[in-house]
């Protein structure tokens, strides 16, 4: 891949994307900062950037050979992707397979209750409504997706859960639930963009139920850097 | 219909139930008791009772005639009216045309917007949580409702929002949003449950935009008695 780097496009608060001398192609630049609590918190997590770079990448490669159109392209170094320009579909996407976190609190869940079925649910991705919890309907009212893009992305969602379940189950980590972005190429294909990493999923380890992501950071329990290495070092050893 | 009264079984917050000598019949009588803001506030809309009594029962006559299973048996006086006796699905529907109040703070999207696509959404019937926004997925995960109660309920509830909206546009009167209930008989068929009133529907004058529901004494806007009377007026006479 022969591309030059240009101006930055965007900096978000774990990653800066740049634009390069393709129109069709963006370098992501991943940063250890980490916030949390709707940006209350912040912080950073010591090499936080390469574990998600890498992981991020090694996963989206697993998702690629299983049918999942991602933006992966190539890994340039430690912390910077070559990756596909998108337009970002404004709706994220979470798929829980056991309650966790704002669920747990908001559904008198308790923590660590596997449900039958996995939960979808789409998030109207807005920083100033503070990401408000939608369905399928707000999107189509709202005009955030079509039908047929909604249908695409919920299809996707699940055989990402399949994937990425059986992945982490190989390196003996539970997946409790994560979070997706998709985007649209310049011709409207879906593809999934942004990242995987404990950043964005919750993993927990399938003996201890040890914490492996960010809720160490967010919940100030401590150890995030030993959880993200472990995660790592099981995934890619 | 010959049934005797008996005991209260429930009493909410504007309406009592009473169970009757036959067991799959009660008994709804309707108070002139209302509350806003999750129970917040308090307070009594006189003759509101009268009025949603008689103009539920008409609108699910109406109902029936399109097809739509309800509750409604017969009409006994003018708080009273009996009913199938039902197992409530835990799941309230709302459906919007329109964007109003909490919908309109969460989303950002100014009160009056139509939309281009009326939005169906759930919220989980229970008290302690403050009947929480779900969606089908949680519904299925948590064994709320099975897909195919999910199914029926969303069928009916778009076919109710069509027949109602035709209904109170032909009195001058746009149907914002609502909220419907449904229930279970004994042999597991779902019917359409609870009210259909000013209490339970965002009503505006066609017109002139003018709130006809309980957003007047929710907002302490007042004016709330006349209201409800003529809505009562324009659709039975």
């Amino acid at each position: 891949m022969n591309v030059t780097m240009k101006e930055q496009m965007y900096e978000g608060k774990a990653k800066q994307v740049f634009a390069t001398s393709d129109p069709e192609i963006v370098m992501v630049h991943y940063k250890d900062d980490a916030t949390a609590g709707d940006g209350e918190k912040r912080g950073t997590i010591h090499d936080k950037g390469i574990v998600n770079n890498k992981l991020s990448n090694a996963l989206m490669q697993k998702l690629e050979k299983e049918g999942i159109p991602t933006h992966y392209i190539q890994e340039l170094n430690d912390r910077d992707t070559l990756v596909k320009k998108v337009q970002i579909v404004p709706l994220e996407v979470i798929i829980r397979n056991v309650a966790a976190g704002h669920f747990s609190l908001r559904m008198g869940v308790p923590e660590g209750t596997q449900f039958k079925t996995p939960i979808l649910e789409f998030s109207y991705k807005c920083d100033d409504l503070h990401d408000p919890f939608i369905n399928h309907y707000y999107a189509l009212a709202l005009d955030l997706a079509t039908q047929e893009e909604i249908d695409t992305i919920t299809k996707y969602s699940f055989k990402i859960n399949e994937v990425l379940k059986k992945i982490m189950a190989d390196v003996n980590i539970r997946l409790i639930d994560f979070k997706l972005e998709f985007g649209r190429l310049a011709d409207g294909t879906i593809i999934l963009a942004d990242e995987i990493s404990p950043d964005t999923c919750r993993f927990w380890d399938a003996t201890s139920n040890a914490h492996l992501d960010k809720d160490l950071f967010r919940r100030g329990l401590g150890g995030e850097e030993d959880a993200y290495q472990e995660v790592m070092k099981r995934l890619l050893g």
